[in-house]
């Protein structure tokens, strides 16, 4: 029986919310409050500052105890040493729940640190939970619960659950993820994590319906055993996506360093990572990637890879990948040699990469890869100079004319990973990718197409 | 002493030229005249084709024969089986280099292979020199002499010359690189290569004053011992960066297989790359990355690698890629130290990453990093939540309010290797890049941006 998650209802679902360090000078204690309001929390919003006054409208109280609602959230954003008396109003409020938003925690020293003991043995003796300090809080896309301070259109809702140590990187993640088709359910910054950690959120997201692949960045844990348990539960359902800095000792103590060994920590997380089924990427991009494949498409049934293209080259570096990364390029079925022979001119050699050139039968070629049983998943690589198109366009000949309906090519079997791969002018990368929809991915690199295909593949034998 | 390459003079830079199968049908024989016309070279061309008649508004000649003026470049877009006659009639008329666009010689097979053969031989018989087949010839930026449809875009002058065996794939790739801040001297895409070769167009871009450094893409090499040879004199004065694909047997056959070895003759290739001085790039995007860098930046003076952030997260990231590529990240100069310390709040840790947090002094700590006699070269990591940059707009605070006029601090050091790392929503990216100039090179990923350095560095100590 696992344990209730409850506990972390009241941070992304609020009842009554309590800002502390509302403020009319630009930062938090501004804009958090605003955004807010603009999302239609205005009249679950109290606001508490010792200046009193107003603020965007509403009233702000110059003491905990004075607001008349009933809270079960708070937002503190006052200076680092009034945290824990605020705690202890909180309590005394009936306000159990609370995001440390400001710094000057054990991040700058043993003052810090001193402060850091403080809160937390305050927290615990008054039974208020804590996400940070010094992070950014939380996101629920679901209700526009926010207290990131983050743009409209990182608000979509979608099925991707993010965790980030890093304040700072949670938000400019958040900021440009859209624009590569991801759309986040949650997201939760966890900052110096007093009280609430990586797997207490990973729980959370593994019961939330909403959530259907978690992204996490880390810089360590505090806890590995339950991190290594909770990923171990977890990754059965849901993929766990995993980016951690500090491979390095530079990395980990961020200091001077000659060496090029990989620091010992970091080669226990590496099997942390591969024995509890998480999918650790190499870079911040490789993470968007992986993203990307994980949130649209179905495991595949074996790592058997399709490639159709209109470049033999592109093909081939796709190939070169695909076979160090642990995919196969099988040989397609006779029936589908057949299909495709029948309609292709003379010159064209049908294998695997299936190069057609410029026969003008992509839909045919990459149809008949799709529904070839020899092929667990398929790259579909579109090139063409982008004069051409601009030449078409007059004539009203349009990138599906050219390539084929993405959508309904997809359709032909729905559960078969499918991505496409554009090169070119990013006009053309984005016609691509508006014709073949949300539910597939369009890259820019053969090489990163295949890797995040071999990762969705690993992902799929791990027991 | 080395050979001239005089004689590939009149492929980029032709008197008179003769496009051998215009047509008023869609696809290269209508649209390459169409643009040489758009591009100034109206008066040098003249057209053949059997069917005679106009285009353009030019005459089309029935035979070459015909042409009343002198010319010393064809391009032929014939049909393959015409071309071995076209060649003597081009020999007859004094034309003595041909670029052969048209496809259908040894790619197809055996029939093709035995015309490509017959059309070597002619060549070779009647002194013509030959670009191609199979291919789309080649682009000069400073006459706007080109061969490729081409978008406008493409055509503005730089100092990046590219080689590109297959034609589709140099076509796709001058339509993006323009959006990534690079602009091409000259392009060459090499086809079946009947005759100029990857080591004919290095020695030219070698003695071309216009291009600084080399990008090429091989599938593989007709001479080994010539390409190595050939590298060794141009990367002394030149970087050449490669991608080759044909890694695995996959990827060189382009078949079925089911084995993750490298191919052998892939290793052959590593060492001729390395030993040579060619810096060989993993990936497409790795290619476009060092590109970005090579072209804008100094060689460093060594390996110490110096990075100031605003978020910790994306420093310890930079911090990790760069030990694991060789580079170092020391301890900054008591003076250095002493400098940022004057400025900076008590909480701020001087060390290397910087991370100055939310400071407000960043451009103070970059000025000083930049300075410090212990850093070679400099990593600016620029990280701020898109919401803040969009609320500061409308009060007239811009980017380089937030972090420092980027053109100025990199004229503190002009001869050291720098670059941005900005993360986030594109619009913030852009507004970076823009502030940075051409000359600063703003990458998206902290590890893309330090591969590329260390790529820089390892180029640096080749003898």
């Amino acid at each position: 029986m696992e344990k209730s998650t409850d506990y972390l209802g009241p941070f992304f679902e609020p009842k009554g919310i309590v800002i502390v360090g509302a403020t009319r000078t630009p930062g938090f204690g501004y804009a958090i409050p605003l955004m807010l309001i603009k999302q239609g929390w205005g009249d679950k919003l109290r606001l508490v500052s010792l200046k009193g006054e107003e603020l965007h409208g509403l009233r702000v109280y110059n003491h905990i105890k004075d607001i008349p609602d009933p809270a079960d959230l708070a937002i503190i954003i006052t200076p680092a040493r009034a945290v824990p008396d605020v705690i202890k109003e909180l309590a005394q409020k009936g306000v159990h729940n609370a995001i440390i938003e400001c710094a000057g925690f054990a991040e700058i020293g043993e003052d810090g640190r001193k402060l850091q003991e403080l809160t937390k043995k305050t927290a615990e003796e008054h039974g208020v939970r804590l996400i940070g300090p010094n992070c950014v809080g939380v996101v629920n896309t679901n209700n526009k619960f926010t207290s990131v301070e983050i743009i409209d259109e990182a608000l979509k809702p979608g099925n991707l659950g993010i965790i980030a140590q890093s304040g700072a990187f949670g938000n400019v993640l958040l900021d440009g993820l859209y624009e590569k088709g991801l759309a986040v359910s949650k997201a939760v910054t966890l900052g110096n994590r007093i009280d609430i950690n990586e797997s207490d959120i990973l729980e959370y997201f593994h019961r939330d319906d909403l959530t259907e692949v978690i992204m996490m960045y880390i810089e360590g844990t505090a806890d590995g055993p339950r991190l290594k348990k909770t990923l171990e539960k977890v990754t059965k359902d849901k993929p766990v996506l995993v980016l951690k800095s500090g491979r390095t000792k530079a990395g980990s103590a961020a200091t001077a360093s000659h060496t090029g060994s990989m620091s010992g920590e970091d080669v226990v997380y590496d099997g942390l990572f591969r024995q509890s089924g998480a999918i650790r990427a190499e870079s911040l991009e490789q993470l968007v990637d992986y993203a990307r494949v994980f949130t649209t498409q179905n495991k595949p049934t074996g790592n058997r890879l399709g490639v159709v293209t209109t470049s033999g080259s592109l093909g081939a570096l796709a190939a070169d990948e695909a076979i160090k990364n642990g995919l196969a390029l099988p040989s397609l079925t006779k029936q589908t040699v057949e299909k495709v022979m029948e309609a292709s001119p003379s010159w064209m050699n049908v294998k695997n990469p299936l190069d057609v050139g410029p026969s003008g039968m992509y839909d045919t070629a990459l149809a008949a890869m799709m529904t070839d049983p020899n092929i667990d998943m398929v790259l579909a690589i579109t090139i063409i100079p982008y004069s051409v198109i601009k030449m078409l366009r007059p004539q009203g000949i349009t990138v599906s004319d050219l390539f084929g309906d993405m959508k309904k090519i997809k359709a032909l079997a729905p559960q078969k990973p499918f991505a496409l791969i554009a090169v070119g002018n990013s006009e053309f990368v984005n016609q691509m990718q508006e014709q073949a929809g949300e539910k597939t991915p369009v890259f820019t690199s053969p090489e990163h197409a295949v890797k995040a295909f071999s990762a969705l593949y690993k992902s799929s034998i791990y027991l």
